[in-house]
């Protein structure tokens, strides 16, 4: 699934910052409850979702102690990301991951903080 | 994932009931919010879990218009009990099937009506 971002000027798949192309995001309409799901239910992602859960502002994924392998914590990040789960923007030569918690709380109240909720 | 549901009599898996056997659940503690995450990312597991979400009393799930064949009836339906998403209980010769809405919520708060909010 590689939906670029539509409906958004603020986020558009060809712009350039830092650098660094941004990368495509599905719009809030594009977000399928199934990519959701599937993209929250592995271990690695969940703890990288609990992660960005504590930094509104957003983190290098690269930063956490994940014990997974550069190419590894691509490969999650692009699934989160692709199933509208986070939004990644470069800075510099790293990308800030964020969670799109208001898009997923908007269209699915509730969910997200039960997620969280789970114990680890 | 078999596991046998445990600390609760009333479920014991080796009870029958109607001549056919009860079937393993986990109990509440051994639901793991992964395996409920992957149970419910699946658009027909979805489908059986709105359904049932509109039958607190429970439901045969072969009366749903799925579209599918018997036998991936019965895997689907196993992933859900399986993952601690419905529970299923033999009357005659059928399986009743509901969900485990005060597990779900117990654990998870927000997530099942989160899921059941998302547009079809």
């Amino acid at each position: 699934m590689e939906t670029v971002l539509r409906g958004s000027s603020n986020f558009d798949s060809s712009r350039t910052m830092g650098g660094m192309q941004t990368l495509p995001h599905p719009a809030r309409d594009e977000i399928r409850i199934e990519a959701v799901l599937h993209a929250l239910a592995d271990p690695v992602r969940l703890h990288i979702v609990r992660e960005l859960a504590q930094c509104p502002d957003g983190v290098s994924c690269g930063v956490m102690d994940l014990g997974i392998s550069p190419s590894t914590l691509t490969h999650h990040v692009r699934t989160l990301r692709e199933a509208g789960v986070v939004f990644v923007r470069p800075r510099g030569t790293s990308r800030i991951s964020s969670l799109r918690r208001d898009d997923l709380d908007a269209l699915y109240p509730g969910l997200l903080n039960g997620v969280l909720a789970a114990p680890r």
